[in-house]
């Protein structure tokens, strides 16, 4: 230690500062790969700092969102896997704000923990700034606090997002008419969503452990099915909007499922008809639903059921959002259609 | 509910959608108090919207600070007062940025909790919305994850900030040199540092309630004192920044004390002295480090003990930064002195 302070009461109580100061240290060098050209500051610093580049703007308008994990980090702390959730919480704040139409900046981190320990913590950062840097997100800055006694063993996974936008080129959802396409993209499972209803149904109630392999899973383990990382749809909306696409209305499907987050991006005067049986729903879903014996309409509540993001284009534009999603590298079907009505999501075909 | 989804299996599973979204309701029109010009969406779009106002900056850089409250949250639950936890998260995130000389522009709240109950959730979020209407920042967003089982009885509050500044206007701390006087602003307590060590020295160590009135707390109890709200230092920090006062440094004194946080503005060559004679501590600390036994250079290290908040100024500057400063309404004192040296801070006249 460096000052004439010494750390052993507060050591004694549960929290090592030297311990977080040398782990972010073994993780450095991920974040800095994170950083793109606006940002000026080194971390460590107070605040970190990014240059908005004006050149590329006319009026500039800054979306920013802040996520949790959920309990997802419970099966990560079963499988003792760490990498995955920090992919799920930048992923996820991602797609909040690219269903706007913003292009992602910069990201912070939050992680709250009872305990600090290597190496889950350079895991999840490891994963984050990861995730951060395929996507051209600067890992800009972060807090790790180290609180015993209030998470046992567990943690907490929090991130904090904000992207920009042209002010004329928001999507807002207004121009979804009745005839618009919906078009789903494939989610890689529960995402970050769900994890309360699938944790009581797969462990409490039938007893099952995240390294059994129940068949439909195609041999994986119920855990690697569980931690699956949130798919990031950025780049083949990135695409869309390069190419000007008819892009009208974008929804994230998050808690709440189609039924709570389609209506959020509907204008007055149009409701949204979806066909279950065009969404192929991974095997993960069906196993809850039938060993929770859950209500199948719930579970299109709880859960995105295989459609992680919606997309509401004019019909003229349907076939080249599809290619231009594919050649993303990214499945996607028409899964629905947009009605006159208040607003109301319905779901035909609903497998009980 | 206005779909044909059901939550009854999720809520069985401890999670209550629609609570969150009647609870919400109850806080919006505090929320909405808070939304400055440049704020463009109304709650509940998926992120955010805030457009820059370009004709007010040159070349405008982004401040951007996450962070927590720390276990100060189950001083908060021992109390079951809620508020000013809101106003800590708040203010603690605004000062992070005010540093570097950064204008508050929005904030976003997360609370994780294990079972999201009222009036508790309403709290939080008044108090945090009240914290931002008085510094004219925009509460632009916010998540609220209920998980049950991990956080049992407690809840975590996360904030994250952004903020702007001119590019040739951050304050780096780079001109500070030999000579320069440091001025502590009075903090009114622990601020959101310390509290592990705080909660095991007073509640576990010697067995007190936080409804006792220790002797020197002037009459107070004991958990009114541990509550006290982190002070928000940003209107003596935008006044001196509006009369271009030589504010050469800002060092913001949370976890790691003075040993920890005024090198991380110090550049090369130059050392803090500090007189720990000259900061009025008020009287919590003592008791803490009495009860605790705790050696009094490692309170330093773990507490504020007084300043929350240390500007470096020139000799010349020092006037009229301490007037400055109190017609803002806050109490500051010279507390030491730069000399040449290697980043080290050193304090003098600690009481043991």
């Amino acid at each position: 230690m460096s000052t004439q302070g010494q750390s052993k009461a507060y050591r004694d109580a549960g929290v090592d500062i030297d311990l977080a100061q040398n782990l972010l240290q073994r993780v450095k060098a991920k974040i800095s790969a994170t950083r793109r050209p606006e940002a000026l500051a080194p971390i460590g610093g107070f605040g970190g700092l990014f240059q908005l580049d004006l050149s590329k703007y006319r009026q500039p308008v800054l979306v920013a969102s802040v996520d949790g994990v959920g309990t997802k980090l419970t099966v990560a702390a079963m499988m003792d896997k760490h990498d995955t959730v920090g992919f799920d919480i930048v992923n996820h704040c991602i797609n909040d704000i690219a269903v706007q139409g913003a292009e992602p900046l910069y990201f912070l981190d939050y992680i709250g923990i009872g305990k600090l320990r290597s190496p889950l913590y350079e895991q999840v950062l490891e994963g984050a700034a990861e995730a951060c840097r395929l996507q051209n997100v600067t890992l800009l800055g972060g807090e790790t606090a180290e609180m015993p006694g209030m998470y046992g063993n567990d943690y907490d996974l929090v991130g904090s997002i904000t992207g920009v936008v042209e002010k004329d080129r928001i999507i807002t959802g207004d121009r979804i008419a009745p005839g618009h396409v919906a078009i789903g993209m494939a989610s890689s499972g529960l995402h970050t969503n769900g994890y309360s209803l699938a944790r009581r149904v797969l462990f409490a109630q039938a007893g099952l452990d995240v390294h059994d392999r129940p068949e439909g899973l195609g041999g994986g383990s119920l855990g690697e099915a569980l931690l699956e990382p949130h798919v990031c749809y950025w780049p083949a909306i990135r695409a869309a909007l390069a190419e000007n696409l008819a892009l009208d209305g974008l929804a994230h499907i998050t808690g709440g499922g189609l039924y709570d987050n389609v209506p959020r991006v509907l204008p007055e005067g149009v409701a949204v008809r979806f066909d279950a049986s065009a969404i192929p729903t991974p095997p993960i879903f069906r196993l809850i639903q039938e060993l929770g014996q859950v209500d199948p309409y719930e579970m299109y509540r709880v859960f995105n059921m295989g459609a992680g993001m919606v997309w509401f284009v004019p019909p003229a534009a349907a076939d080249r959002a599809l290619a231009l999603i594919g050649e993303s590298g990214f499945a996607a079907w028409v899964i629905g259609e947009v009605t006159p009505g208040a607003g109301k999501v319905t779901i035909d075909n609903v497998e009980s």
